[in-house]
């Protein structure tokens, strides 16, 4: 059996398939065409069934999909049919956000610890969590069965917050950081760069604006 | 002349690269070869050439790309040879983080206005800028020359945020909120929603896992 690594591209789609899938179940429709749930999606209905086909046969010829079906089979696919227990490391204004962050607690993801290096902010309570020192990553990473680290300390913090929850060890390491990190091979890094959505969009508000200017000058206007 | 759309994920890799380019810039190198380019981007150097391919001719063959010149073209085609002026809807925690992002400033997002609804932020200061009621987007974005609207609000309030931004005239849209908005089709709306990159690296763990499982059954382990 060969193993054939899945582009991060096509996993990020069925995450999104699987977020209008849940609305759609949620509103109790059984069954949607590949069109539908395309344009629901913005992506094209190609693409769909190509991505599915990575992981098996889904839908029927002439039918659709089942809502419920397919959702629990990307669920499953994506690992979200399971609880993902996490540790947040910096609890700044962003990191507060994360602790606080609706959708990540609807989708599985419990934070059930978070680290801080600033004295001030040891102790103090945000739900369930009590806000501990870096020096108890190691302690409580065990005892809580924290899977998945999350750095959201400043840069010049990030590679010892990684440092602190390989050692602990965590299998997973969420990076908002704008640096790279350097972990052993067997840990698996996601960062999380804003600054590249801003990016995008000022290429289209850049090329749109260049586009519009040469088609008025051709128009001599 | 034919108008391409260049994908999305191609104006994500040039901004990766502009990041990294920056970094050898600041450490003196002058030149650097696709090899050695790709390498520090974790891109593979084919992926490069194809990328830049689409904007014109870069680099000299047998020698590599001129770190200051490729830096500067590859801003110009991003539009990050300029200052974009950018107002903030919503500022909790992550309006809070968003505000003080030291990397946006860097690369020439500078937020000049930030609203809230709530009466109990109206006035407060961060830096320069004193939080204003929502009413007041009409006319600040006029008055302060706002081009980007930042959406840091719940879920709930995000299409209102949008139709006040949208009304003021902005000509872009980064909405951090997990709904899809409904926006007029010149208004460029580009989505952050963080959950999506847990999901890549939980499904990168649960395959991996499996995988590990699969292999050791087969080893009889």
């Amino acid at each position: 059996m060969k193993f054939i690594k899945i582009p991060s591209i096509v996993i990020t789609r069925l995450s999104i398939y699987a977020k209008n899938l849940e609305l759609l179940d949620q509103k109790g429709v059984e069954v949607v065409s590949s069109v539908r749930l395309a344009d629901i999606c913005g992506i094209n209905p190609a693409q769909i069934r190509k991505d599915l086909a990575y992981f098996g046969q889904f839908g029927v010829r002439g039918v659709g999909y089942y809502v419920t079906e397919l959702l629990f089979e990307i669920k499953k696919i994506l690992g979200l049919d399971k609880e993902w227990r996490l540790g947040l490391v910096g609890v700044g204004n962003l990191g507060w956000a994360l602790l606080r962050h609706a959708q990540l607690v609807d989708k599985g993801y419990t934070f059930v610890a978070a680290f801080d290096r600033k004295p001030k902010r040891i102790g103090l309570k945000i739900g369930d969590i009590e806000i501990a020192p870096l020096e108890d990553i190691g302690r409580m990473v065990k005892k809580k069965g924290i899977e998945i680290g999350v750095i959201a300390v400043k840069p010049r913090w990030a590679q010892n917050g990684a440092d602190l929850l390989v050692r602990a060890g965590v299998c997973g390491i969420l990076n908002f950081a704008p640096v790279q990190l350097q972990c052993p091979a067997h840990i698996f890094v996601e960062n999380i760069d804003f600054s590249l959505k801003f990016d995008v969009l000022c290429y289209r508000l850049t090329s749109s604006k260049s586009r519009r200017h040469r088609i008025r000058s051709r128009l001599g206007g």
